[in-house]
């Protein structure tokens, strides 16, 4: 052998428990971590082909749309976010893509990098797009796709949806909606607001490990796609080919690539805690966590990022960094102290603020209480060290 | 709600064991299972980032290399060959890709979807390329890259490689290797053979669940990234920031995308399990298994489709369906009677062979045996039920 064993894999893997209060992954339940433990089995199994008929099931309920092309992209959001933007353009195209926070950004990259046009529509920081305000973008742009965030984990900002499927397709334009951090927390009516693309994650309120996007589209879209000038410029994403493979047309299942039956099983998991509960159920407790979330943080003298209640994302808290205290001292009190993830910014909020999520598992008054207990004294304690250098 | 919650999501979910004798998902042993299921950190948590450090070097070590540029990327097989087109190859760039099985034609419209100009060079289904076959194809089509497949899963034939990453720069051409099928199976050393970019599987010797794709760029064929004219096409396998994740260089972690804890956990613990052991006596493990199921074979009078030994795959044995026996009668018998999967074929070799995987936890003297007994009760079973129908 030229490159002899390596040391470092030698010693025993050590995983430390952690309660994830970021803007995720958050924690999966015993239940979902079962089944992804189980043993692999082929992607062409019975067993896997059922669970994923389950997933599907699972993924028009959560995103309530009856759409035929649902499935779940083998990769994280971002491969969801990519998913959607290589299968709507080709070359030369012009999305509109509204920017609330880095996922905005990151959509125009991949756009431009499959030959696209991307033109950006700015909010700021702490604030969402009105319907006025995307209208008059688009009337001017005439994209072929409006692409927005429901709930930017970067700010913790809220976009309301209604009314916006409409105006789209007065102009000819598509939507597309990245609801990676607000699915679950907050309503999402994909058929009844008229969205032609959304996508999310397995890992946040759906409760499974990060890996897999759910993904849905349109009859609209769908038409859109296969009809095409030009193949989708990645194989890995063709829902033309993908779509088969999850049997959502044709009834025939061609092997497009392994999926992973250990996330298969958990996302599967996942979806039935959710349908068990019930989705409305699940909203509604994500809503009340974040209102005992307010009332403490209020308690404690924080201010929020996002001044107007009716703007703030639920599941993705943002807290103005005290300006007495050092953010990296408090999130390092909480992991070291309590194995609690508090978060600092990101993006646009770098050094800004803190993000506290309640996504799935996590989203009880049990952790909302233990956040804030660890908050307060991680405050105190950061207080306290500042002063000690002064 | 407008669409109500699935009754198919409300039964529980059940998981058969099964022994994955077929060409792959291979089964992982409980201790990669086990550290699958453990709970779900986050993508930038030390924990994490030590393990995606030890993978790295037990990827360096599987491929024998000392590529600075070596890392899993998150998904399938076959997002490790997008990974390597997508960042060697920009719109108009030229790929010679030597097609002996699918996964050629594959790389072949992987490559055209991303603008390049794709030749194809081919052999027999049950034969390999020579060198000089191969040179005088990069001599008359000037190539920017060659890719070739080590071992053909869809065929059982294996690809020598030695020598031809000095012919491949001889001509100013980068070589990239699909180790899919074969990593661990057949000695494989990227420095030594002169490899700009390999690329293998995360469920097959390697032993744990489908989901990682590692991969590995020489010196030569990371410089050619970071000169691009155009940026990579697809943000989720773009080198320079995916590397940067990894921390291959610049010694910053940015976040890319989130990494999927889980299968990392599981990917470590499978490279580790093979550092363990040391390679050297995992592939003479899984030749010497090969060895024992070619003589068992035999013994049954059955013939295989590569009749030249050197040229024959260990980990994936491809065995010509008597014509007596229905072959889907065989596959069945043997996974309705025994869990046991054995496949048929796949492309080129639909309806002509079986093939038998021997990888990883599954390439033990024990598992030959079982394979060979359940192989032999299932071809009565398939020769008896023929009978009965005439």
């Amino acid at each position: 052998m030229d490159v002899s064993a390596p040391v470092i894999l030698k010693h025993p893997l050590v995983i430390p428990h952690r309660i994830l209060m970021g803007p995720g992954p958050s924690n999966s339940s015993p239940r979902v971590l079962h089944a992804v433990g189980q043993t692999v089995l082929g992607h062409m199994h019975p067993e896997v082909f059922q669970a994923m008929d389950e997933i599907k099931e699972g993924i028009r309920y959560v995103f309530q749309t009856n759409n035929e092309l649902t499935l779940a992209v083998s990769g994280a959001g971002h491969a969801g976010m990519e998913a959607v933007l290589s299968n709507l353009l080709e070359r030369g195209d012009k999305v509109l893509v509204a920017i609330s926070g880095i996922w905005g950004n990151r959509a125009a990259d991949m756009a431009r990098r499959y030959g696209a046009v991307a033109k950006e529509i700015l909010t700021e920081t702490e604030n969402n797009f009105s319907l006025a305000q995307l209208e008059h973008a688009i009337q001017k742009e005439k994209p072929k796709l409006l692409f927005i965030v429901q709930g930017d984990s970067s700010t913790g900002v809220y976009q309301p949806l209604e009314g916006l499927g409409d105006i789209c397709h007065r102009y000819n334009c598509l939507l597309a909606v990245d609801t990676v951090a607000s699915l679950g927390g907050v309503p999402f009516y994909a058929d009844r607001w008229k969205i032609d693309a959304v996508y999310t994650g397995s890992q946040k309120v759906l409760g499974s490990p990060p890996g897999l996007s759910p993904i849905s589209f349109s009859p609209r879209a769908q038409k859109v796609i296969f009809e095409r000038k030009t193949p989708v410029a990645v194989f890995y994403w063709d829902m033309t080919i993908l779509g088969q493979q999850w049997n959502c047309f044709n009834n025939v299942r061609p092997y497009h690539h392994t999926v992973c039956s250990n996330l298969i099983f958990g996302l599967r998991e996942g979806l039935a805690i959710i349908a068990e509960e019930g989705l409305e159920h699940v909203i509604k407790r994500h809503q009340e966590c974040a209102q005992r979330l307010y009332k403490g943080l209020g308690s404690l003298g924080l201010e929020l990022l996002v001044e107007e209640e009716h703007k703030r994302l639920p599941t993705v808290t943002t807290i103005v960094v005290p300006k007495d205290v050092d953010w990296k001292e408090v999130v390092g009190y909480a992991m070291r102290t309590y194995s609690v993830e508090i978060s600092g910014g990101l993006g646009p909020t770098v050094g800004k603020v803190f993000r506290i999520g309640l996504m799935g598992y996590n989203a009880t008054p049990e952790r909302v209480d233990l956040v804030l207990k660890v908050l307060k004294e991680a405050l105190e304690y950061a207080r306290s060290a500042r002063t000690a250098k002064l």
